[in-house]
Order: C-alpha cells, then structure tokens, then sequence
C-alpha cells in the first residue's frame, strides 16, 4: 500500500507538472491540495468517528457490561468495528498522507518557480523535490527487501524491534540517497525568494533540510516507540497505576501524553529553525519532504497496526485456539506501538507542510510580517489555538453520542434476539455498520464546516494578517493536542496488554479483574483521542493554510471588513 | 478575604509609588512580583499537589475500595484533605490572585511613566490604576450590603442564582465608577509610549479598556457556570453518560471541557483587540486590572468553594444528621461552580496580566517586532506552546504519585489498626498530613525549576526574539489548557451531585451503584486537573513574564550565545 500511494502520488505530479509546464506556481497547487485535503477530511473525521463509535460501543456493551471478550462474534458491533479500523487507520491515514506527500512537493514547487533556477526554467532543478520522492521509494524498496530476506522475523516479540531497525535503515541510507542526489543535481549556489528578500543558498543547504527532516522524522518514531511501547517504562507505569483503579489509570495516561510532547516539539523546532535559517520556506517544504520521503516504509508500519488488530479480530471470530489468538495479541501490541509511530510522523509532517503553506499564503497575500506585536495578530494567535480544542470538542462529542447510540442498539439485540448471549443466533452485524456509516457522515458535517469556514471568516471579516495570526496558533497548538492525544491513547491501548507472557499474572491479573476493568477504561478513553480527535488535527492545520492559500489574493484584496471600519 | 487581600495589595502599591517617588518605571515593579510570583508558585502549584495527593487518595481507597462515604473520620486521609483545600484553594488562590492584582497595576505605572502625563509628573493621573482598584473595593463593599441585607438567600437553591446576580450587580456599579474615576482625573487626551511610536489617546478609550477587562470576566464567569454547575446541559449530558460506565463519563467531560474554552477566549480576544488598539500595552495593563477591579468579590465567590467543602467534611466527620449533611451537599455543588468561577476569572486576568508583562519585556528587551516570520520567533513560538504541556505533565504525576503514596498509607492504617474500618480505633492523621505536606514541597521543585529555568535558557541561549516567541507561544497555548482542565475537573465534580434531590433516583443512582462509581471516576480524574495543573498554569505564564521583563536588559545585552554562532 505504501509503495502503491507514494508512486502514484509522484506519478500525479510528475504530469501535473509537465502539463502545466511553464505555468508553474499557479493556482493548480492549490487546487489540487484541496482536493486531497478534503478527501482526508473525509477519511480522517469520517473515519474516525465511525471507527470509534464501533470501537466504544462494543467495548462498552461486550466487554463491559457482558464480560464477554473483544470481537467476540456475539457482539453485534464488532463487524463494524472490523470494518471502522479499515475506514480510519488505512484509507483516512492513507487520504492524510497522501496530502502531506503532495503538498510540500507542491510548496516546493512553488517557491521553486519563483526563485532563480525557477525563472531561469532549470527543470532538472525544478525537479529536486520529485527527485527527492523518487529516491525515497527505492531507499524503501532496498529496505523491504532488507527485512524479509536479509532478517527474517520469527517470534512475535522480534516484531518491534525488527520495525525500529527498518526505520533506522531507511533513514541512514535515504540520507546518503539525498546527498548523492543534492550534490548531482543541484547547481552549488542559487538564489531564492524569502519574504521579498533575495537569499543565497549552497546545496548543502538544501542536503541540511532533507536531512533534517529525515532524523527529525526518526527521533519521532523512537520517543513514541518510547512513551506508547509495553516494552518501557512510562507504560508500564500506566499499567501499574492501574493496581489503584481507573482514575489513577487515566491520569497517569494523561501525564504520559502531555510528556511525550516535550522531544518532538524539541526536535521539530531544531529542525525548523535549521532548514528556515538556511533556505527559507523552501527549505521547510524540503524538510517535510525529507520526512515522508520513507513514507512508503512509514505507511505500511502504519497499516500494520489496523491490519494485526482485524486479524486478531478475525481469529476470535473464527473461534481459532487460543495460541493464534494469544500470537494476534502480540502482533496487535506491536501494531498499537506503530500506529502511534505512524502517527507521529503523519502529525510531524502536517505541521511543516502546514507551516510551508503559511509561508506560501504570507508571500502570496503580500504581508512583510507577522507581528505578534500587532493587535489583530496577536487576536488571531490566540483565536488560532483555541481552535483545535474546539475541533476536538466536536470530534469526541460527536464519537460519545455515535457510541452511545451503538450501546443502545447492541443491549437491543441482546435482549430481545434469543440465544445471542450463548452464541446459538447471529447477531445483525447490518445495523451496527449501519449506525456507524450514519454517525460518521453526519457527525463530520460540523467539524468540517469548522475547519473550511474558519479562514474564510478570518480572512473576509478580519484580514489577511488576523488570519496569519490564526494558522500560526493553529499550528503551534495543534501540534501539541495531536501528539499528546494521540500517545496517551496508545499508552492506554498498551497499558491493557501484559508486557510478556510470564509477567501477566504480576502485571494486571486476568480478564475481568478489578485492574483489567480499570485498564479498559483507560482504553475505552484513548480511542476517540488517538483515533478521531488527534490524528484530525492534521488535517485541520494543514486544511486551514491550504484555503488560506488558495483565496490568499482574495483576502488580499476584499478582506477585513470589520477591523477596517474600526 | 477578599476586602482584606485587596486592600492590603493597594496600600503596599501605594506606599511603594510613593516612596519610590520620582524613581518610578524602574525594577522595583520586577522586584516586588518576582517575590509575590514566587509566593504564588508554592501555594499554587505546592498546595494544589498538596490537596490533591490527599483528595485523591482519600477517593480512592474510602470511596471506591472501602466503600465509605466522603469526608468519614474513619479515613486516615481526610484530614490532610481538608488542610489541603485550604493550602490550595484558599492561600493559593489568594497569593495567585495578589499577584494578578499587582501586576498590572505595576505594569500600568510602568508604562505610565514613560507616556507622557508621567514625563510631566501629574502624580494624579499616574495614580488612575491604583483609583480603579480603590473604586473597586468601594463597588464590592457596597454589593456585599446588597447580597447580605437587601436579598437574603433562606434556600441552598437560591446560592447560585445569588452569586451570579452579585457578580451582575458589582460589573454594573463598577462600570459607572470607572466611568466616574476616568472622566473625572484623567485629562481629556495625551499621549502613550508605543513599541517605539507615540499614541494618542482620549480619555474614554481608556474608560473602554477598562471596562472591556470588566464585561469580558462577567462573559468568562456565566459561560464558567454554564459549562460546570449541575443546573445546565453541559454537566447533565456528563452525568448522563455515567449510566455507560467511567470511560464515556471522562470522554464527555473532557468534551464539555474543551468546549468551554471557546467563548472565554473570544471574549479575552475581543478585550484585547479593542484595548491594544485603543492604548496598546497600557490598554491591556488597565483591561487586566478591570477584570481583577471586582476581585474583593471574585475572591469571596472562589473562597467560598472551599469553605463548604470543608463544612461538609467537618459535618460528615462529626456524624451530624443527614439534613445538615444534605445542605452542605447543596452548599458544595454551588461552590465547586463558584470555584470554577474564581478559576475562570484568575486564567483570564492570568492571560491580560502576562500579555501586559510581555509588552514591557518587549519594550525593555528593545525589540520592535516579534515576527512569527522570522526563525528564532517561530521556533520560540513552538517550543513556547509545549510548554504548558510539559508543566502539566509534572504536575499531574506529582499528584499521581503522591496520591499512590497516601494509597498505601490509607490501606495500610486500615490493615494494621485494629477496629478502624468499625469507627472504634482512631487514625493517625498526622502521617497522612505529613505524607502531604513532604510531597508537596518535594514534588514542586521540577516544575519550579521548569518555570524559572525556561526564560533563563531562551534567553541567555537563545537571544530575546526566541525568548519573545517562548512566553507568547506559552500564553496562547496555556490558557486553553487552563480553562479547559479546569472547567472539565468542575463538571465531573458536579456530574456526581444530584441536580435537586427529587430528580436524584432518575441521574445517577444511589451512592454504590455503577453509575455513581463511574461519577466519582471522573471526579477524581478532575481532581488534579482542576486544582493542580490547570490553575497552577496562571503561575507559570505570570512568573515566565516577569522574569524576562526583569532579566530583559541582560539577555539584550549578552543572551543568545548560541543562535549568534549560528
């Protein structure tokens, strides 16, 4: 999946570009970002709402209130379940993606064109970003290659650590990839535009930013593997808290989401202020570039998660031993641990391509600068992180009452199909998914209208440097519900599952326990903050500049009609 | 409390502008909050650790293991919980809201000073901060006459409706009073310092600043009731969902939380907008000390919390009968909402004070534009917005493992003192007082450090711009998480209070059933969030402010050591 979506996304660019030939730098990148963008907005809200209302409403019902297991067939909600972790983790993650693959390409591109080996029409320059892309791909080709015949995995507890090693050899030999590309195709000093002025770049300049991002992306991948991983400390902590009940679960969960902010942001601002220093925007969109130029590893590490979670699923269902089952289970607390990898990267990326885009719309709407200092920037900072708790708002909001209504419909059919409860009737699975393709189409209409009409009122009513203020805050406080939603929900995920075998008895007791029922709840919990609301985010920071971007001359021209008059 | 801490605030200020005579606009301000921001920290950020350790370890094995009501003598902890209350919501709040009172004041003489009735020494109009703050007192004395002899409250129905039409009554009279003072002292138009460029100003434009600060605090306690008292929607719909168990309790109040965040800060954003406008940095400085003119009353409504708290408590402990016990319940649900009340206001005056504090660090630092544009600012920013993420995450586990530690305490008085569980032996309260009162000096070094240190490191590290982006990327980020892990802790606490005693059978259930032990779940999950890491966040941007307006000219003259070699 991953090698298919990069390919066809370099494809699509590829021909856009040369279609639009020496057009570049018009409106179609624009164009073409919102298009995906809105596609994620589907899979990413849409996804995860309904994934999770299956996901809550029969953890609520089953495993709750019946003490039967998870995916039991009984359960009239787990088909749904099965079919939501597909929606969201697979095609909304895959849609989130692909729109960060795309939109620093085209960032790139269009700060490209209009630098100086863009105006003097230097295609084989032009085409650094597409080049970047193209050796990512075969960088990951090399590495899958690498990991199922070079090491083979036999056990299922080698699966993490033969992940972690994929990514450490992606990362090192994309690296050396970037260099050979950068120092062969790239003139060794050129001119670019930085908010009008003119800025002298060497290419190793442009190496640094790829780079950047590259080890940026995998100090990520390790500090989740760290705070989301049954095999450390901090969940382990969350496991153990759990002895106390519930309450002490979640707020040693929270704790852990909140820390596991602190050395990515670190690591993203080194980053950022390497490749802004050095090249500008231009060298963020090759730094978001740089991260995802593995993306075709990163995808399928993603896909892993979704993938081992419906086969564990699958075998319950099928009433397979328990030794398959127990082998699922530790197939699934890998895959938890690499959803929350892939999570990380999805959320680094979006926030530079987000801030990418905010380059490009503040060169394209003509401000000089972004003063904090100035009343209407300031307002817009401040109105801009607010933004994503309001979003979030909608977004749990909206996965409680889908659940709740699951509950209703699975405590239905338990009591008045007969026999459900013993496994002697089939349960109908129709109406669960059902209620669940409902919830998600319906309850995504706020969120969404949310995100696409937040610009749109910033910019119109209150002007173009508001609307600045408001992507920047966006940004800044996105990043950070994001990325601790989403570790605190894999903290929970995995705080539920025993480290080993042998210590499972030490660690949380069996199922049904008084821990284990606290250790649910915390689960139950991180669902719609990993699934939904976080990984969401993403998708309305990069959105939101997308549209800025794309009406950028509008505003420009008709914005900021209220503080006009003022 | 409130009369007194008000008072006693204003006289200091007003023998220090005296004594400091001519010398005014220098470090004395700096000096004076630096020490009563120190004061804040240990009772903010101490206490809260202090109360909550002994809060949530008394839930969790009275309540949930032992099954034994709240607040019963039984429980070795209960004692340390009510020292606690007072330690965190009483001196804590008091010191956090000294300073928020002091602050602008400074920051309004400061700048003052430099504009130009300070140039030509008009003591009265240099005075105009303090003679709000004085009209203030005189509008709270005279609401006081109102709520005690005018409407007196006979039913424990009637508290919240009273303290809202107290707050109602104080905006309005002291609207007129500001109106009064303004146009009486203040000369009809002058000029202000601002960022370098001279301001023109009209006496009525400060009138509006002022009373900006007044209406939008009046906007952030109703919103704060709606969003936390029993009696609405908000906190109905959380108790509600405790029927499906703890995980969709803490999903729905987290909801409600994030939620709550959005008109508050519309309304601080539309404050600050119109006073930075009008008098830029002395527009907010007066705003801040308009929210905070009533604060005699705002005190009296927050103190109010805690005090039928520990009413209740002492009740229950002294086995009086269940209608006296009934009454406090109804006296604490109305003072959890006033405590919320007292939060909202002491986060938003936290924000105008720390953006006040931020001008006049910029203005010293010599800075004349914090462009987000720029590299350092951005990453700044960034970093800045984390945080508050960091801050809360110790915070949390601080009280986490504090109360872990109070667990086995608790567990292990029970297990070992014979008859205790029976009423017949007597517990050592004392150990638990002392397991409190060692971790909360212990456990508030990190977090101090963190808050001190922070603008230390940017500044001598990183230079003043970086430093600049820092504290606004903490403002904007750390409101939010104030006001929401605030508002979401005051709903779960009221989420498990009947709304009236009739509807109590249909809500939740009697004490025991699953739905209350999914209740006091929540509760104690928003125990800490409430009290220790939300409100301790005001601590955190004020004293992050203050220290870099007070080490402003040294970083100016040798900080960023590191960014200047790159």
């Amino acid at each position: 999946m991953g090698f298919l979506l990069a390919s066809s996304a370099l494809l699509v660019l590829y021909a856009a570009v040369n279609l639009f030939g020496l057009y570049y730098g018009d409106d179609w990148g624009g164009l073409y970002e919102s298009i995906t963008g809105s596609v994620a907005l589907f899979g990413r809200v849409g996804g995860g709402i309904y994934t999770k209302a299956a996901d809550v409403g029969a953890d609520l019902v089953g495993k709750v209130e019946r003490n039967i297991p998870e995916d039991d067939p009984r359960n009239p909600a787990v088909i749904a379940d099965n079919v939501g972790d597909n929606v969201g983790d697979i095609s909304g993650m895959g849609s989130d993606l692909f729109g960060s693959y795309a939109e620093p390409s085209c960032a790139a591109l269009f700060v490209a064109s209009i630098c100086s080996f863009g105006a003097e029409h230097d295609l084989t320059a032009m085409m650094y970003p597409l080049l970047i892309s193209a050796v990512g791909l075969l960088v990951c080709a090399i590495t899958t290659v690498v990991a199922t015949d070079v090491t083979e995995v036999k056990e299922s507890d080698e699966v993490g650590p033969a992940l972690k090693r994929q990514i450490l050899i992606s990362t090192v030999l994309m690296t050396a990839g970037v260099a050979a590309v950068t120092f062969f195709v790239l003139p060794p000093s050129f001119t670019l535009f930085d908010f009008g002025n003119d800025k002298h770049v060497k290419n190793w300049h442009l190496f640094i930013c790829v780079s950047a991002g590259l080890w940026a992306g995998l100090v990520i991948g390790y500090v989740t593997e760290y705070f989301t991983s049954n095999a450390y400390g901090p969940v382990q902590a969350v496991a153990r808290s759990c002895r106390t009940g519930a309450a002490t679960n979640v707020i040693f969960g929270l704790a852990v989401g909140y820390k596991s902010v602190i050395v990515p942001i670190l690591a993203i601002a080194a980053a950022i202020y390497a490749s802004f220093r050095l090249a500008a925007m231009y060298g963020i969109a090759l730094e978001a570039l740089g991260m995802l130029s593995t993306i075709a590893k990163g995808l399928a590490i993603d896909a892993y998660g979704p993938i081992s979670d419906n086969a564990g699923g699958i075998a319950e269902m099928a009433g397979m031993p328990r030794r398959v089952r127990e082998r699922t289970d530790a197939l699934d607390a890998a895959g938890n641990t690499t959803a929350a990898i892939g999570k990380g990267f999805a959320i680094g990326s979006a926030a530079l391509v987000s801030l990418a885009l905010f380059g490009a719309y503040v060169s394209r709407a003509g401000i000089t600068a972004v003063d904090v200092l100035i009343p209407c920037v300031f307002v817009g900072l401040l109105v801009g992180a607010m933004l994503p708790y309001w979003f979030s708002a909608m977004t749990m909001r909206s996965v409680g009452s889908a659940a709740l209504r699951m509950v209703e419909e699975v405590r239905r059919q338990f009591d008045t199909i007969p026999g459900l409860a013993e496994g002697l009737a089939v349960p109908d699975y129709a109406t669960c998914v059902r209620i669940s393709t409902d919830a998600s189409l319906k309850k995504m209409m706020a969120p969404g209208a949310l995100v696409m009409l937040s610009p749109l009122v910033a910019g119109t009513l209150f002007g173009v440097e508001t609307l600045a203020g408001l992507l920047a805050g966006a940004l800044v406080s996105g990043v950070q519900v994001a990325i601790s939603a989403s570790n605190s929900g894999g903290a929970w995920d995995n705080a539920k599952k025993p480290p080993c075998r042998r210590r499972r008895a030490r660690s949380l007791g069996p199922q049904g326990s008084e821990a284990h029922k606290a250790a649910v709840i915390g689960d139950t919990i991180g669902d719609p903050l990993k699934d939904t609301s976080g990984p969401s985010l993403n998708i309305l920071i990069k959105l939101m500049a997308v549209e800025s971007l794309v009406f950028a001359p509008f505003f420009a021209a008709h914005g900021g009609i209220i503080f006009d008059h003022l």
